[in-house]
């Protein structure tokens, strides 16, 4: 039998399996088998917790000597993928409560990098990165450098920024609730990017603080898009013309998420982790 | 810590929490948090295992001398339901496994009665109980009694049977694959049944073998519905013109169940049934 952890972070879910001598074989058909909602446990993605000294990717192991525990993060078909920010939240409370980790802050390792975690009041924040707008003239000129279209919807003006992976954000005229937004499908990005967009809608809620919906490129709508939100606040900040480090309220569908720009054109999103059950099961 | 076990019949799945002594409560709303697929442990039902002489339900109560454990069925909302043909299996084989109950068969107790289960090769069989045509007059003069059509589909006429549960079955032409079928909203059904309908599409595959689709009242398509497999099998073989006890097999998107009709208009479902883990969680 092995031993699992189910989680969330903002009802991004994850299967944690812990490998701490480094010896699980872990093979796409096995995550898929974990991650199916109704043959297997179930969740968004397979997290796989081992020594980060033991992992077989040279670049992940050259991290080592500052981040002990590696977050090898596996998508729910089975691929490999680079990094995950409700997915580090998640990884950290798992860290936490099973004494491998302890606060103020400490950092994990990732396919995109050591990422550093810092224990809040309510949760966790993970230092995302830098980020960038990926067009920043016509940015700067226009307030926008692409147009997105939703399903049954009017094309609106969207601004791309990349946070390791692409968005387009969208801001909704006040009097658009997000309810009435059809994401069962991709929206249509003009011009249409090569390996696709993940796009957030915005609806302000107040200074600071904002609702979105996001529609994930290869997976749909999902509950929560830590990067999405990350992006969003961003590109929401953007338009406000007010460029400094106050932090930003994301609420997305699966919960709340804090975001804030760091010195050095980095951010950080913050935001809570829950471990829901653990068990067993035949691997 | 409450423990539970994850299982599925035909990707039907549920999560059984055993209260062997019947001393737990279990409110709608903690059902709703386990039965959530992100937030909690995720499933169709939550399962209940307890000794049916502990029921507070008087008629549950008096099957305890027949059947020793009580399937207290709830639905993923937190509502209690009757029965569920593919939860029966499930139940049967946490009960095997558990040293709870013994082959070759046994009776277990749910609101819609006591249950036969009979161990088979692959899985378990349970015999369902009754079933009717609902209009027996013109199923006989016309082989329907009622008009289906799917979104954005044409009007297919279809036979009304009651297991307990209301179904309305269609036979799709040969030409016409399942693949093609647009289930994501109800189909519309003539006349219009007052509490709403289970609606089986069905493509037949060889002598006594059928594939189908079911979209299931009040939740939508689904993996798997086991009244449902029964009511196609017993459509078909009504509309077969040759009324025996041959048994059927119905092939759903979750695996493959076996339908047999029973002496004295009752029918059994078998299948298989799997437990997927075990674990802890905090209720």
């Amino acid at each position: 039998m092995t031993r699992f952890t189910k989680g969330h972070g903002t009802e991004n879910d994850f299967v944690l399996v812990p490998d701490l001598d480094g010896t699980l074989e872990l093979t796409p058909a096995q995550v898929q088998r974990i991650a199916d909602r109704r043959a297997g446990i179930g969740g968004d993605g397979v997290i796989r917790v081992m020594p980060t000294a033991l992992s077989t990717d040279e670049g992940v192991r050259a991290l080592a000597p500052t981040a002990e525990w590696f977050m090898d993060y596996r998508n729910a078909d089975g691929s490999l993928a680079q990094m995950c920010g409700n997915g580090t939240r998640v990884f950290a409370a798992y860290l936490m409560r099973e004494g491998l980790a302890s606060g103020p802050d400490f950092t994990i390792a990732t396919r995109a990098g050591a990422k550093t975690v810092r224990v809040t009041d309510d949760g966790y924040a993970v230092d995302l990165g830098p980020w960038r707008l990926v067009d920043e003239a016509a940015a700067r000129r226009d307030g926008f450098d692409a147009m997105v279209r939703p399903r049954h919807g009017k094309p609106v003006p969207a601004l791309s920024l990349d946070l390791g992976n692409p968005h387009a954000v969208v801001m909704l005229p006040e009097e658009v609730g997000l309810d009435a937004l059809d994401l069962t499908s991709a929206p249509e990005v003009h011009p249409e990017p090569a390996n696709g967009v993940n796009v957030e809608f915005v609806h302000p809620l107040g200074p600071g603080h904002i609702a979105m919906r996001v529609h994930e490129r290869g997976v749909g709508e999902t509950r929560s898009c830590g990067t999405g939100a990350a992006a969003a606040a961003l590109a929401t900040r953007f338009w406000s013309g007010v460029e400094d480090d106050t932090p930003w309220l994301v609420d997305v569908p699966g919960g709340r998420l804090r975001v804030t720009p760091l010195p050095g054109q980095r951010v950080e999103l913050a935001g809570p982790a829950e471990l829901v059950a653990d068990g067993d099961f035949p691997l």
